[in-house]
């Protein structure tokens, strides 16, 4: 049978994304979430821990497919690398999902504190990223720089991928970025 | 005349190291750090804003010299600008700040506000350069790459030169972060 009616996970989300673009994240209870959504608290809970977790949910599931991707790259080159990182994120943010991370950015950016949290994610991912080069074997600066020129490659991609009017897929988008990094570093490999 | 006392500044500036690494940036007031370094509160003022600004200070004209040195740079390739930013910023980073810089990122690492304080600085370190390559004329897309490829250079290199053992200079230190960037590079041009 189809479900005409989102279920209450998706209603939650929906719910407080509004609240949070109308009054700001701050300014938003898990009460006020809920009676939007025409659902108790409890069910609130049941889906997720807090407000914030509306946000980030999802979020080790991806860092884990990302370190993924890198652990079964088949070449180390970082931006090779680069490629199946942005390849198995594109599976997480296809068409779908990107009315939702737009509105998710919008209520981000206008929040320090949850900025700070997205900038200690990546943080915690270039941290991953070096891990996983280490354990293929690469020495520990070249898997620092290599984890760091990756993660930077990602955060360009995923912010055109959120920008208001653009159009492209998050893996043409992808494809763009590590091919302007090719681009730039060649311009250095003329020196 | 040789002047045997160090000045209030600097005084004071041990004093609040020595209080933080002992008690814990959180627990230490700007009276305590008055009272270690035997001045007042109201000489701590004149030199400070806040014990955040003991660890923070001199950032700014940081900041403003590595732009400087990508606004000057002969070759705007990304790895290019990057030997410019860190032959800049091994002026500040020079062996008789060491020991400070080891102790502030004790205090640091020990402390996520302080943490997050360092990741937001780099993120506007990120901004930056980015603006500053778009005004040299390079596009949005590769400025933002260029940008945080050289940032995470700068990251790893400041990284290598705070750790424990580490004799190398700045200098030295940037110029094999740079060579392992442009080594792992070629691995990828190489495909």
């Amino acid at each position: 049978m189809a479900r005409w009616q989102p279920d209450a996970r998706e209603r939650l989300r929906a719910a407080a994304l509004d609240l949070f673009d109308e009054r700001g994240f701050d300014q938003t209870s898990v009460a006020q979430i809920a009676q939007r959504a025409e659902l108790t608290e409890r069910t609130f809970y049941r889906h997720y821990a807090d407000k914030r977790e509306v946000l980030f949910q999802g979020q080790e599931k991806l860092n884990d497919a990302l370190a993924d991707a890198l652990a079964t790259a088949p070449e180390l080159g970082p931006l090779a690398v680069a490629d199946e990182v942005l390849a198995r994120a594109a599976t997480f943010f296809d068409d779908e999902r990107r009315p939702f991370s737009r509105r998710r950015q919008r209520v981000i950016d206008a929040n320090p504190e949850l900025m700070e949290r997205e900038r200690a994610k990546m943080a915690h991912l270039t941290d991953a990223f070096a891990a996983g080069f280490r354990e293929r074997g690469i020495p520990d600066v070249r898997a620092a720089v290599a984890a760091g020129t990756i993660v930077s490659a990602f955060q360009v991609t995923f912010g055109l991928w959120v920008a208001p009017d653009e159009t492209r897929g998050f893996t043409e988008l992808g494809r763009a970025v590590v091919g302007e990094l090719r681009a730039a570093l060649a311009a250095d490999a003329a020196l």
